[in-house]
């Protein structure tokens, strides 16, 4: 068994809808970034990579590429998943916390958990995402931008 | 094996002492929160949570039910652990971190890890208490609040 | 099989280098700190502290205590290393999350890697160095100082 963690951080531009957890999500404000920017399957991609000692999100996709210019992060998820395949393991657990006021991740929760399940070929009783809050402080609870981080436990043979 | 991870922050406020790990320590501030705003119980409660994938302690304590006002947060972290033991699960280790420039952590390390093992039913030599601040940066760094961190090792059948 | 995390802060302060992750980088600013502020080493001492229940980083070597002015990290994370072996354990897997927009990580990480590994006395494979910005946000987007979190998994008999 081997665990990895990980953090990622997009800031909130203008828009009428985020990217959070696989899913398009109706919201007043977007999140900024080369890809979709979706910060918690960017978080559980590092998380995954760092299990297995593969580097980060960063190396594999690098953001000045323009390839992954709006680029739908299931397939950087789905790519660290392929690398635990390609060496023989298995994706035991992934623990998902999303830190922002808004938008309300709980109503959202269920379903986030089936598409990483789906991303990720794993049974969804194997992902885990919650959701809390900074109480209003720091940037997280100036509503700058939404913090995503990741635990992944990951059995290598 | 499943690891989970929780996070938790609660902003400062006036008051004579906070309710921290489990204790209450006396001290020129208090933190705000609709229950005993136990920052450190509430990041365990979720590591717990997410290592067995039981959504977060927002989901099982709705901080707007006024049934949990001023509650200890001791039920909230016992609760997660019988939710382990319902599913055959046992909790192997505990590690939490406390981010804050005061109170000082370390006086009641020990006192807080005997706490929370009695809580979770487990021995004292499962339970790890860390305390580190973030040298003067960010809100806890101008002392506005207290972050909490916590990783749960959890062996479900 | 036990996990621990560690978390650090240190801010930058003039000077011409900083030390991170075992290595001394060229860069326009230093970190502060009583010891090297070697803000990675000390996540990742405090992770493998908190997987063995062994108190933090602080408690083995007091900021306070003059001793430790200006110490090379790698004596705080051997020391972590040493109590694993002491208690008959082993280190299966370090991870190491690096965030900062200054200095850039990625150059460098395969040189943390085996400098954390010879320190650990582990293989290569089993240590894993990632690197993120918080996209210029909070205090690591103000470029005030760089934040390390590390996960430690370690086996005990
Ligand atoms: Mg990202
Ligand atoms: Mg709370
Ligand atoms: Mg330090």
């Amino acid at each position: 068994i081997r665990v990895g963690t990980g953090f990622d951080v997009h800031a909130f531009a203008e828009g009428d809808h985020v990217w959070l957890g696989g899913l398009r999500i109706a919201h007043d404000r977007a999140l900024s970034g080369h890809s979709d920017a979706d910060v918690a399957l960017h978080a559980l991609t590092d998380a995954i990579l760092g299990a297995i000692g593969a580097a980060d999100i960063g190396a594999h996709f690098p953001p000045t590429d323009p390839q992954w210019r709006g680029a739908s992060s299931d397939r950087f998820l789905a790519h660290a998943a392929s690398l635990v395949a390609a060496r023989g393991g298995t994706i035991v657990h992934v623990d998902l916390t999303i830190v922002c006021e808004r938008p309300k991740v709980g109503p959202h929760r269920a379903a986030m958990v089936e598409r990483i399940a789906a991303i990720l070929g794993v049974a969804a009783d194997r992902v885990s995402v919650k959701a809390t809050t900074t109480e209003g402080l720091g940037f997280t609870g100036r509503r700058e931008g939404i913090v995503a981080q990741a635990v992944a436990t990951v059995r290598l043979p």
